[in-house]
């Protein structure tokens, strides 16, 4: 039940980064609920494809899909004010982001994936959306060139399986990778940790 | 038959303005073909995907691929001719869009999708091509900031789930909902109709 | 077994090709290592997804990602001297290009694929990888404007469905494909063949 909540919590906040983003490109209503519905369900969406669950659980049932388009619409009449929210959904974004990449991965494994598919599938639910939406406004990956933000996803989905392996209970499995992964995000955040850059061409 | 005499029709029009991009773009003749045949037979991979019918009917069988890739090759040598028919291909393209995401839903309906699925992967159907098509030439799709499209393909897709709901004939549904999809897309484009924008920002 | 140590031979080259536009691009590590597994693996992947191989084989066995991530972090550090070996890579390429078209084709008739759906998704095994590369960097497809590179990757499928179908053996069917759509690659890049791009307008 707090898992629910949780998840869509981070339904809010993906949703809200996707609206955000058409906000600040000035697309009309209908694209703004597009992004951000994208964004949103897109990791699942990717998740499911992968593991061969049809049709996506994000589409074929109703809370996350209806939770993503009202927190967009909301954005798209509010915007002024959800701008000034840009630390909170940071915060909420990090939480949603541990939690999609462990529940990917135990999703994952439940499907008959190896331990290292629920590894990347865990980090591939977390980062999809956000790739999707910035693929969509025609922007590089934000996560490819200046967030932290594939490997905290990737070590939430990673000590889950690892939690599974030693054999605690998915749930427990759940919260460890989602406060692993959520922590390590906001450090990257509070700390401005980037990753060494390739060292310049001696030519 | 008459159906899918029209779904050719819709094929057609896809591919052609996939093919005109690409001539836009100066692309070669297998640049302008690859961009023809996945604008027409993007949407329906999306869905079979999304659906888990494999391989994709598109692929696994001749009609609809070959009906692409001859089209994409008569508007490479033509295209002149075909750039002046742009108003009757917005047409043929519009009947094609309300009969994607018609078929789409029906086809969804019959994969064991719920209704709310049906109707996101039926308009998922209708649009899937053109946002590929963008996305392949690195522009921002046109459905997020200029094109009423997504919201009559969605219209098409709901009103066919709820024709079937009401208990009428799947091809009942299919002509009332590509009719219903395609005269809004029309009286969309005839009356230039557009959704709002964001508010501008008061800061 | 030759078989397995020349697909990794293309892992490898798609890894370099892959990681070498993410220096370019300046990305951090991760960001380098990311590129570079996606293009080595994305066609494989998109491969699974059509034909329903759940999970992807390259998510959920080890070698092919391992062989991917250890070459980008090889050439993340060692770019100015795999820059180099600009030559080299591009012949790796032809090769393991050659091979994923072939045994995609392979694949997705023991998938139960039609042969024209056979053909048609070798050669996206083939350029798959490519594609997703230039769109995550924000660049029109190399493919679509530039390289020939689709129409060995569809010869060489297409030669190996016709070598299935008169009767010969897969592993001889994929030497045969793998050998045709290589040499008209390297043919292609030696004589900087192009496709006749469109006629200018007239108008």
């Amino acid at each position: 039940m707090l898992l629910k909540v949780l998840e869509l919590v981070g339904v809010v906040a993906f949703a809200a980064s996707g609206a955000l983003v058409g906000v600040s490109k000035r697309l009309d209503i209908f694209g703004v609920c597009l992004l951000g519905v994208f964004t949103a369900i897109g990791g699942g969406v990717i998740r499911d494809v992968l593991l061969g669950i049809h049709p996506p659980t994000a589409l074929n049932t109703w809370p996350t899909f209806t939770t993503a388009l009202v927190t967009s619409v909301i954005v798209f009449f509010l915007h002024p004010a959800v701008s000034k929210l840009r630390r909170e959904i940071l915060v909420l974004d990090a939480i949603g982001m541990g939690l999609f990449a462990s529940s990917g991965a135990v999703i994952a494994l439940a499907a008959g994936a190896s331990n290292q598919a629920a590894c990347l599938i865990g980090a591939t639910t977390a980062i999809g959306g956000g790739v999707l939406r910035d693929m969509l406004v025609n922007e590089m990956p934000l996560l490819l060139h200046r967030d932290l933000y594939a490997v905290p996803a990737l070590i939430g989905s990673t000590v889950t399986v690892a939690c599974l392996e030693f054999g605690l209970t998915p749930n427990l499995g759940l919260v460890v990778g989602t406060v692993s992964a959520s922590t390590v995000r906001l450090l990257a955040l509070w700390r401005h940790w980037n990753l060494p850059g390739p060292r310049v061409s001696e030519s």
